[in-house]
């Protein structure tokens, strides 16, 4: 087992921004669960697991907990939000969705009914993508010791590409397959009862679908990773800094709405860090773009490029250049 | 997907006891978890997976949320409960524990140091039955919205031997693995701060070195399941309603240490009904009963058996009969 490296003395308590995916969470996993549980595959959404069958299928194994704040939203509830979640961690590391399981923590007082829907929305999900929720679990604690019902889904999956950070190379492209920072600011915007025209509605979706389109692509296709927490700036230092590989990306060719844009100004967010529940990074090489853009339609957008070097770095419109970080503190809690 | 039975009016809110393992877990789990996803396999502890590869290795599925309080008790803690309690699950289905995830979900001002404490106890569970832990999640929420620490851990493994309800025949003898009641009567008297000449400590134990002595009977191994939430009454009545069969066991054949029979008369409880976490029930043809036995060691106990008829009966040593059915309402809430 290895030594713990965590300044335990310089944070002795865990914080919010433990939780917000970005540079605490980085260093938790990294100094007490991985010192701790030196198995623990950190670099990617799943896990590969090995057989010694020599034609067993190739499965990959992911789990994610979901303590999303309101338990619904425009555009989804946590059901949904929890069998998507997991399916889309899957998709992104190349497998597709076969078998989820859902574990409960309700607390004591929610209403049945409420809880029937949030099973609805799972089960809905599920059947969309053809995933079957085979497994669960149970319990209740008392009141004053939730909220409502937290959800954790994990997943195995059928791998049908290689999708890998070690896989991204120099001269790849960068493309992200829609709009960012819906579920975000559509979470914010709810919690905030802040009233718009029409409200912002979470991305939430499932990507195996796209990501099936993208099998034809074969070996050009080297690495996938969905936007959640911390959104594409996490993603894309977390990949740098696996890959050892320095992304540059455009501001201005990044897709944000503009009610997201309207809310991101209001707030002092910045939409490149704010969460999705729908969108991908994809790396591609630079043969295969049109091939790609096309399968993934008109949303998708070539944002960047990869080269030699390190980080992160944002080019915005008047020829400004930034170093994206991972998310350092927390932007807002309870996002999933 | 099926209609929901679910008595809404009657129960509009969930209660405690809808986590107690018994009864009304049952009906939550039938009405509406299952109507909503509906490939839910509901009858035993974990589920098996199919692939289309014809050699593909025999997979079994399976998850639980873990929300113990104490998180520290004699015997253990969270963590090893977890890692022990989801290998159990896959243990009793006839499957050896092979990959595991952990997913998280940390009250904000937790401290980091029983974190990683508690991730020590969880690696070391797993290294000793050379279990992968190999992907996990880690979320975090406010103060007051959760309990220092609740955990998922969903597991795979790989059958080596049949074991299902639907296996047990009439002249089966069962068999329980070792005195009942430690892991309830520990963490109750934790609870209430009952001073005992000696702690009562938890039986967490893993179950799966146990089963593997148990390989070579083969065939006249017929069903194992492990007596968590509800105790033996509660796995007993469930196993007599899948197998359609009746089971009769004898009092004063199952051994109870004189330590919990003190607490359990103390609080007016049943051994019968209180949980464990390293015992199983076995189900085995009469003719290897002995071999059963000298593979399980001293502490294995045969207390009764299975005959046609239906339901389970628990016989005294005066001779009265009194027929056990699932746990109605709760014992005691958050035993694991």
């Amino acid at each position: 087992m290895s030594e713990c490296a965590f300044p335990f003395a310089k944070y002795p308590l865990v914080t919010l921004a433990h939780g917000a995916g970005g540079r605490f969470t980085q260093q938790l996993i990294r100094d007490v669960f991985s010192a701790a549980m030196p198995d623990i595959r950190a670099e990617h959404d799943g896990a590969d697991l090995l057989f010694p069958q020599e034609s067993a299928p190739e499965l990959v194994f992911t789990t994610d907990s979901y303590v999303v704040s309101p338990l619904r939203f425009p555009g989804g509830d946590i059901g949904q939000l929890a069998v998507t979640g997991t399916c889309n961690d899957l998709a992104v590391c190349g497998a597709q969705p076969a078998y989820l399981s859902c574990g409960w923590i309700i607390e004591e007082g929610f209403s049945t009914e409420s809880l029937y829907s949030i099973a609805q929305s799972m089960g809905n999900a599920a059947q969309e993508l053809g995933v079957q929720i085979v497994t669960g679990d149970t319990k209740v604690v008392e009141r004053g010791h939730g909220d409502g019902v937290y959800l954790n889904v994990s997943g195995i999956g059928i791998r049908r590409t290689a999708s890998h950070p070690e896989l991204i190379q120099p001269g790849d492209l960068v493309v992200v397959s829609g709009d960012l920072g819906r579920h975000g600011t559509c979470i914010l915007t709810q919690r905030e009862d802040l009233r718009l025209q029409a409200p912002i509605e979470s991305d939430c979706m499932q990507l195996w679908p796209q990501i099936e389109r993208l099998l034809p692509l074969g070996d050009a296709l080297h690495c996938m990773r969905d936007l959640t927490r911390g959104g594409l700036a996490t993603a894309l230092a977390e990949l740098s800094e696996t890959a050892a590989l320095q992304i540059d990306v455009f501001r201005d060719r990044v897709p944000v709405s503009s009610p997201v844009a309207s809310v991101c100004e209001l707030f002092g967010l910045d939409a490149l860090y704010v969460a999705n529940e729908g969108r991908m990074v994809i790396f591609v090489d630079p043969a295969s773009e049109n091939q790609l853009l096309e399968a993934l339609g008109p949303e998708a957008k070539t944002i960047g490029s990869v080269g030699p070097g390190e980080g992160v770095i944002a080019h915005s419109d008047l020829g400004g250049s930034q170093i994206l970080d991972l998310l350092s503190g927390e932007q807002l809690p309870r996002i999933c």
